[in-house]
This record gives C-alpha cells, structure tokens and sequence, in this order.
C-alpha cells in the first residue's frame, strides 16, 4: 500500500469512529509532517454544537496546537472526503503542502451532505447567493483597515 | 443609524479591539437574533495559534454554544469585512438566514490578505489548484459513507 492510502486509510478508520460514536458525519482526516501523523479530526458537528467542526478543521486545528504555529507549511493533510469550500478554505489559510482526500464532494451530496451545493454557491455574484447579502459600506470599518497598514508590531499571516 | 449599520459598527469595534489587542488580523463579526447580539468575535489566528480562527467562525461558535445548537437559523451575521471562502461556507453550514458585511474582499486583498485569492482558488478544477491536490479513491472511505445511509439513531444536518 503507497503511503497515501495508508493515510487516507488511517483517515477513513476516524471518519467511522466518529460515525459510529455519533459524534457527527462520516468524515475523518489526518495531517502528515515527516511521514509522522501529528493530528487526527473528525467530525463533531452534532455533538459539540459546532458547525465548523468538520474533520479538516479540527485535524489542522490539533496540528497547529501540535507545532504552536499557525502554519502548516511542510505538511500533507488527507481526508477520507473531499473538503467542502470551508474546509478547503481553511487549507489556503493553514499553508498546507498538499491535499489528498478519497470519496468527492458528489459522494458526500448523495449521502445527504451540503457540499456540492456550497461549492456552486461561492462563486455566484452576491445577488444570486441563496443567502440574502447585503454590502453596506461603513466608515469605521474601513478606518481600521487603514489603521492595520501602520500598526506597529503586527504579525502578518 | 440604520440597525444594519448599527450592528456594523458594532463589528467595525471588535475588529479594532481584536488588532490592537494583537490578537490577529483586524476583522470583528457580531450574530444577532431577534435583534439582539447573542455573540462576538475577532480575529484570533496568530495569538491562538489558530488559522480558522477568523471573526466569523469565532461569532459563530459562539453563538451556537450559545443556544446549543448546531444551527443558527433565525440569526444575522454582521461582518467587518465580505467573508473569506473558509468564513462563507461556515455561514452556509450555520444555516444563518442572512449576511451584512462592510469591508469587501478587494479591501482585504489590498491590506495584505488572500481572500481575494482564495475566492478564485474554489472554483477551479483540482489539476489547476495552487495546492497540489489528488483524488484516490479508498474502499474504506467508499464503505464508510454507505455505511452512513443505514446507520441507526443518527443526526442528520
């Protein structure tokens, strides 16, 4: 078996346990560094009343703890779904290497799960979103943006 | 002042708390039911060592402890700034029945942050993704989802 499967087996293993615990959905995923497994998600969305907490993002959240960074840079992570665009997102932010990931997002929308719908969502013009959005300029708002470029001592990421 | 622009310039002011704070970037979030603000979040990726930790799913975990509830329907989500992809699809998942943000992604871009970047980084096939991503089918990952569909006492979301 290449290391990838072994990973997204890994992955598949802790998208079953957390289904059958009943912690969430049927998702599971594991971020590499080294060839070395250093955080291990699944999904907790029912039972910790948290709508982010999908397999990706609690397996790059527990990494990050994991390295005390913010980053990811250097690591692989792999999922036994493909990410939905939260997820996805979450890699860009966290710098990963590279994704691996086995079931799509059409195999998570025929078992009853959103993704393939947020993906066509994400890039339609904000009138023709489902959810209702409002721009709304604001002065204070976009002083403090203007404030960020000469604040002293600022961590950029 | 409209309640809209009220609750803006509520988020304008987390936003400026959270960078001055040097907590992280300068982005605030507010959710609101029945017009009143049940959570409020900033930005909290660098202190916390944390890259999901936008305003927006920091409002949002908030909220849902707050209602223990994995679904915000009936609440607005006010923004600083237009949600990064990672930020929207937490929205989506949320079931939030409505948007309202200030600051666009091109203000983010322009001060130093990829939104702008990540929005035109969804849409793409995978071969054309910035971070190399590979799709391997795995007959774990494959059986666990079928597994799913008949899986007794289950919370669908």
């Amino acid at each position: 078996m290449s290391d990838d499967q072994h990973f997204l087996t890994l992955a598949a293993h802790l998208s079953r346990k957390g289904m059958t615990s009943l912690a969430g959905g049927p998702f599971g995923a594991v971020v590499v560094k080294d060839g070395h497994v250093i955080a291990e998600g699944w999904n907790e969305v029912t039972t910790g009343f948290d709508p982010t907490a999908h397999g990706e993002v609690n397996a790059i959240r527990k990494a990050c703890k994991a390295l005390n960074s913010f980053s990811l840079q250097g690591c692989v992570i792999y999922s036994s779904c493909e990410p939905c665009p939260m997820c996805l997102g979450a890699i860009y932010w966290a710098r990963l290497d590279r994704l691996v990931f086995a079931n799509t997002r059409w195999d998570a929308a025929a078992i009853g799960f959103d993704d393939d719908w947020i993906y066509q969502e994400v890039p339609k013009p904000l009138p023709e979103r489902l959810i209702p959005t409002l721009h709304l300029p604001n002065a204070d708002a976009k002083a403090v943006f203007t404030e960020w470029l000469s604040l002293p001592n600022k961590v950029p990421y």
